[in-house]
């Protein structure tokens, strides 16, 4: 059994940053004359305290984090934090049950943005800002997690992306300073531009900060009912599609632009095949929509890069109720829940490198299916494959796909319809928000769903968001011995 | 580019066999004095002067078929089969259009069962007996393909059985005669009993014959617009079950019982885990049925075992609308679509054995996670796996799933609704039969879709039926080269 008291040292940590993190809606609400300032500083108070506790008990021992450790670690920290950044919305005036409270708190913090929540436009602006940031701090978090941590467990193929860094200690995080340093001052300076954007094209200040960080974070929480439809100017709807992309990027291509080599991000293989890819996609979007006179020239191209964008970054915003625009756009959609953006970035999903993975994969099968005593050499970015990223490839398309109907047939079980339930199931492991069908499509709301589903789906969130198997390694007894 | 003519051969021998088939429905349609006998000889005149030109043109050259050869042979005796056995429906008295007609007979020959036509329980004789012997032939012919030349051929991992004939040479079809003949007896044998079990039950000869006939192929089509919920009595349910898994298993096993090991069935890893899977899901689902007061006791039982049998083993025979047991149901048989029987059997979809090899990747990898200095070998059946056969696998899994979005993409494209594109796509290239929603469901019929719909869905049966790379290795520019 691996030692567990570093891992409860960090989380007491981490907790305690968040009852810190709580006192920022606090003032606000407090500026605003709301009164549910007052749920977060209980809330914040409840938290430290239980941070607090939790450091007492478990100070004092070395902090060395092991495989085991990081992977109880990663589980345990969003767990832990789902729980407690429940506490505030379930205190509120809204009148949640903690149930709704998990949810909302899960899908913000894993950056999916299925809401419960309806009245968003009249809500005390504290509320509003807890969701922007729960998703804004679920983002950066997901950046480390797929620069820092996931390379390091080897995590689906990801031990790929364990060579960028080139200190190959035994210890997680490499440099924890530096890198962190150099990916929050990107992440601040996507945010402050989106900010800024977003007022430049007519947003309100508040709207707009908010809207920013669900961005960037592609998160999909938005301040109104009708998510970024309610604004009406295209620019809005242009600033939030470059920006979801910029968030679905590779955050470490960032950080080398900046350093070294201006041009690493669009020479990147994943970048280029996934900016290739949503163009493709959008094209014919934009076409059928045209073509089925639903919308015609640049609004056409318009709702079309958005909307793709929106479900391809698994953001999750809408500006218009795609499930009405017929079986194909629909399917589309459906498939697009999978796709996910690149690694390393605050994108859910399958993601592009696996994809670009298996295509090799079986292209070299094509190959030597006809010249069967040739050797064809597997390459990806000019360094062989190992099979030990090939099998974690093809491992996490196994228990994706596995887990994604395992859930659908659990929401069945209870009672939801087959789109709602495909779509629903996919569309929370792949931490995208709207799913299908006129109860949770992107006109729909996920408030009136059975607690059960809601648990669930709460489920399926994390499981996606911790790309599957950091959270079910956890299960099996191997882990557990020696 | 390989050399054609041994198949250009091949191919017009096959077709002048087709064209003798069809003198049996013609008979059958003169000796119950239906004038449909007309154009069963008219179809088989037309099909054995193709036969013969075609023979002539190619004969004299060596018959040595290679890897190549055996490829473009595969593809096009499905494909020329099914354009000519097409014939006769699209001249008799039904009035269908060829692409009805070629639908139907595809469907047939692949033993999908997904129907164009209603009126069955009237129809003339020699129609229905032709619909049951397509299926008759396609199940036998599937049979050979997946013991004899996928092997060979290496597709999706199929060299695993390879192994199984002693025989190592690099011709396809080592004894052909020997494999023939004990596999045309067992064949033979079970569609008697079959026969004479549904005799038994209360039958009529005539369907009992076409029944058997299409249950030992896993086919599905029936001589009544009710499938077998026709028929009340619960042993006819019993019976269908029973063969729908005969038919299932791998035939390469009925033999080695029938010559020397009579345990050899059931201590195959495919069979007890295929065996175990269905009884632990009709399981639940007769409880699920219990429980929501659908059914009860051993009805529960029966139904539960009828459809999800049908279902898993892509026969398509429907006794209940199972679109009605709400969406645990639904979603379970979509789930089941694509498992499929075990490999070297009548049935379609993913087969178990891949499942299984699945696991095992999967599980060395989680067990690697935690000490990934350990080296742990992967076997099935107790020989080791070697890298070929586990790419083939993931190459199968990719193709089948990648043809499925995309024909589910294809289908929405064409004005399909989500769940008829979704469920049609998988239900044509697992070759199981109905879909699910109001249009193709277990209670519905394929003949008001468009004509393109119908055209991509009997695609959709030849990718799957021909496991899908057999198919789609033609297409790669290599393949003709040198």
């Amino acid at each position: 059994m691996p030692r567990l008291q570093p891992v409860g040292f960090l989380i007491s940590l981490l907790l305690a940053s968040l009852s810190v993190a709580m006192l920022i809606p606090a003032a606000v609400d407090l500026a605003y004359g709301n009164p549910d300032w007052h749920s977060f500083l209980v809330a914040a108070a409840v938290t430290l305290s239980v941070a607090g506790m939790g450091g007492l008990t478990t100070r004092g021992g070395p902090l060395e984090i092991g495989v085991r450790q990081a992977f109880v670690l990663t589980a345990t920290a969003w767990i832990a934090t789902a729980v407690f950044a429940a506490l505030p919305l379930s205190f509120s005036s809204l009148g949640l049950s903690y149930t709704d409270a998990l949810f909302e708190a899960m899908s913000g913090l894993t950056t999916t943005g299925s809401t419960v929540l309806t009245g968003l436009d009249t809500m005390p602006p504290g509320l509003l800002l807890w969701r922007s940031l729960l998703q804004w701090m679920g983002g950066i978090g997901i950046i480390v997690l797929g620069m820092a941590i996931l390379p390091f467990l080897r995590v689906g193929g990801m031990q790929l992306f364990h060579t960028e860094s080139s200190d190959r200690s035994d210890k997680v995080l490499p440099r924890p300073g530096q890198i962190a340093t150099a990916i929050g001052s990107v992440y601040l300076a996507l945010t402050a531009a989106c900010t800024l954007a977003y007022i430049a094209a007519g947003m309100s200040g508040f709207d707009a900060i908010n809207h920013a960080m669900t961005t960037v974070a592609t998160g999909g929480y938005s301040t109104s009912d009708g998510s970024l439809g309610t604004w009406r100017e295209p620019a809005v709807h242009w600033i939030a599609t470059v920006f979801m992309l910029a968030g679905s990027l590779p955050f470490a291509l960032y950080v080398r632009t900046l350093q070294r080599r201006p041009d690493s991000l669009f020479r990147d293989s994943q970048v280029r095949v996934f900016l290739a890819v949503l163009a493709a996609i959008v094209a014919g979007l934009a076409l059928w929509l045209s073509a089925s006179g639903q919308a015609s020239g640049m609004d056409a191209v318009r709702l079309a890069a958005f909307n793709v964008v929106s479900v391809a970054t698994t953001t999750g915003y809408a500006v218009a109720d795609y499930g009405q625009w017929g079986g194909f756009a629909v399917a589309l959609f459906f498939v697009l829940t999978f796709v996910g953006g690149c690694t390393g970035s605050t994108a859910g999903g399958i993601k592009i490198f696996r994809f670009e993975i298996l295509v090799r994969m079986v292209s070299r099968l094509m190959a030597g299916l006809q010249t069967p005593h040739r050797i064809y050499p597997l390459t990806y970015r000019s360094v062989p494959l190992s099979d030990d990223v090939t099998t974690g490839v093809i491992a996490f398309f196994t228990f994706f796909i596995g887990t994604f109907g395992i859930l659908a047939l659990a929401l069945g079980f209870f009672g939801m319809d087959f789109t709602t339930a495909l779509s629903g199931a996919a569309t929370a492991i792949a931490n995208v928000g709207p799913g299908l069908g006129e109860r949770i499509g992107p006109a729909g709301n996920f408030a009136d769903l059975p607690d059960t589903v809601k648990w669930l789906l709460a489920a399926g969130m994390l499981i996606g968001r911790l790309e599957v198997f950091t959270l079910f390694v956890l299960f099996t007894p191997a882990f557990w011995r020696a």
